[in-house]
């Protein structure tokens, strides 16, 4: 087993820092490591986001962004002009990363040939100690194989697992594991899913004992597939508050705080979620083009339809944990905004304070004590 | 293999029926039988759905409503007073049958223990040629199982299955199978169901060389689980208009007309695809409380929402066709109302009208002179 990356304490500066360090930084400020060339809209958007988490933390928050340095500076330059630049003196970093590896590379072998890419130097830092958590919306399963690889697994976990959250009819939302990482899934991978599920749930949201569902096609017991129908049982004798089988709609009714599920499901499913807003939007227009009683209605219904579609917005919740690895990588969705980006670095740095990793190993061992 | 039923030409009056059979009875008429004690209203909804069925389509479809008699003439004195009830004199009779197989009884059991039900007696009916369409909103399993047993599959065909139509972004549904049928698949029933599917959407919708996709986590060839890449190559090989993976989002989106999974994927997405209208009022009802000018918003909203979310409704498309049957069999949806009763009994009309058995018999020989 890799042992846990040690907490950021005091680091050198990094060889390749412009931008000066300041004195004034403490201990308690956590440090983002950004691949600053992840997204359809890198390094752009990328830089922006960072940009607009280091100003919106004050200091709180420091960002190193990785990437081809020229093209990272040239956007700051772009965007930080002036009083800007002086205000993020120090909190936000650049490291240089020559290579990138691109949306559609095959993750595996592009992560053999390009050594030098912003996710394997960016990754390299935070398994280094010189960042707390990484951050990327770039190639999702080199992200995924690369934070496997470099952070390790946390011992007794076998697949790590994304999640993703789901906007329920509750006040707080569903997370859904696994979203895509694992296809393929034996029973206790479900389990683990459960497990890093609920752990997480209770550091982020604060919630004691989430309930967790096994995603099946009935809530009957006996109802599933080979593989649910045996993590079923796993589940039944585990630790965890599990309330049995939940169908597909008991995700947007919020009927439980976890769902577990495969990564061949879970990602049809945030994927088909997704695409509930732009459906809606759709069927307004047409709507709209009725008539002009229907035009006016459609018109009036825009701000509380945008409101309501703003809680199934991926830009809202900027990126989905992977849970299971010795470290915090954060793996946003390609089309994310500058607002995605800020989002995201807010959301590994709760992971950070949070300390989910720390949570996963208790629930872990008295599941195993459990057992023996 | 068993022969298809024939089509009705005549018939004898059947020994239960109450009402007089018209000497005008035509023999292109359609005679649908339908299960009076299937779902969660019956046989109220039932037989009120069963009337304005033949009152609307005025003789041209007459209907034998198969169940507990006393209760389904208790229900029709109350609907059908005085002139109503001449009005459809011959185009709804009754059929005794004294057992109900429930909701939540187990399928296979059920049809083992209950040889009378509704279900046993109004297959038998269709098998006999007595009526040339099958509907139930009772218990799923079981019309599946007895639907099966009792007609027989289609020649070619390993599992019949059931599809559910998504609403899309665009004028014309996304037809979705298998929506349950079969939780553990292997690749060629997924062809089977592209198959299957792909002759409906012709039949049904005078769609020509319907555009067929195997639901994935991602467009590449490579994508999908070992089921899925397994399929993927047969239905490349196959004489459909194949486009490739399709993933969770491009359902809604209208992608493609035929959407083929396994009944697993199939009945969690179906579910979840239903859940959304609720979903989305009970988001709107907290956004009208958020204070006066949302609240006027969401009033306003309401009839665009509601247009909109007909189309989502299961009650508007009636039933879901089961295919690869030697007969016609729709199933609906347990919270069944009148309409989607009345529905349902339109879609199995326009299943016997169009010939879609035929369709897919053609297709099975097209594909099998493909591969000779």
């Amino acid at each position: 087993m890799r042992r846990p990356p040690p907490r950021r304490r005091y680091e050198p500066p990094l060889s390749t820092t412009r931008l000066p360090i300041p004195l004034s930084l403490k201990e308690k400020d956590i440090t983002i490591v950004v691949d600053a060339m992840g997204g359809d809209f890198a390094p752009g958007v990328v830089v922006q986001g960072a940009l607009e988490a280091v100003t919106e933390s004050s200091g709180r928050v420091s960002v190193i962004l990785v990437g081809r340095q020229k093209a990272i500076e040239s956007e700051l330059a772009k965007l930080a002009p002036g009083g800007a630049e002086a205000k993020i003196a120090g909190t936000l970093r650049v490291v240089d990363a020559g290579e990138v590896i691109e949306m559609n590379d095959a993750p595996n072998a592009a992560l053999k040939t390009k050594k030098n890419s912003s996710i394997a130097v960016g990754l390299s830092l935070h398994r280094e100690g010189k960042a707390d958590a990484f951050v990327s919306a770039g190639n999702t399963g080199a992200v995924l194989s690369a934070s496997t690889l470099m952070l390790g697994r946390i011992k007794g976990i076998g697949r790590p697992t994304i999640g993703a959250l789901f906007p329920t009819a509750r006040h707080t939302p569903c997370l859904l594991l696994d979203a895509g990482a694992n296809v393929d899934c034996r029973a206790r991978h479900l389990y683990e899913f459960a497990l890093m599920g609920s752990a997480y749930v209770a550091a982020m949201f604060g919630t004691r004992h989430p309930s967790v569902g096994l995603l099946s096609i009935g809530e009957e017991d006996t109802k599933g597939n080979e593989v649910t129908l045996e993590a079923f049982k796993l589940l039944k004798e585990g630790p965890l508050h599990f309330v049995g089988n939940v169908e597909g709609r008991d995700i947007l009714k919020g009927a439980v705080d976890v769902v577990v599920c495969d990564g061949f499901v879970g990602n049809i499913l945030l994927k088909f979620g997704e695409s509930i807003p732009s459906f809606l939007k759709a069927k307004f227009v047409r709507y709209a083009s009725r008539g002009p009683r229907e035009k006016l209605v459609a018109l009036l219904a825009r701000a509380g339809l945008r409101s309501v579609m703003q809680e199934m917005d991926y830009q809202e919740a900027g990126g989905v944990p992977l849970l299971g690895v010795n470290g915090v990588s954060i793996i946003g969705h390609g089309g994310s905004s500058a607002r995605a980006i800020k989002n995201m670095i807010f959301l590994a740095e709760k992971t950070v304070l949070q300390n989910v990793n720390g949570k996963i190993q208790d629930s872990l061992h008295t599941s195993r004590q459990g057992r023996e």
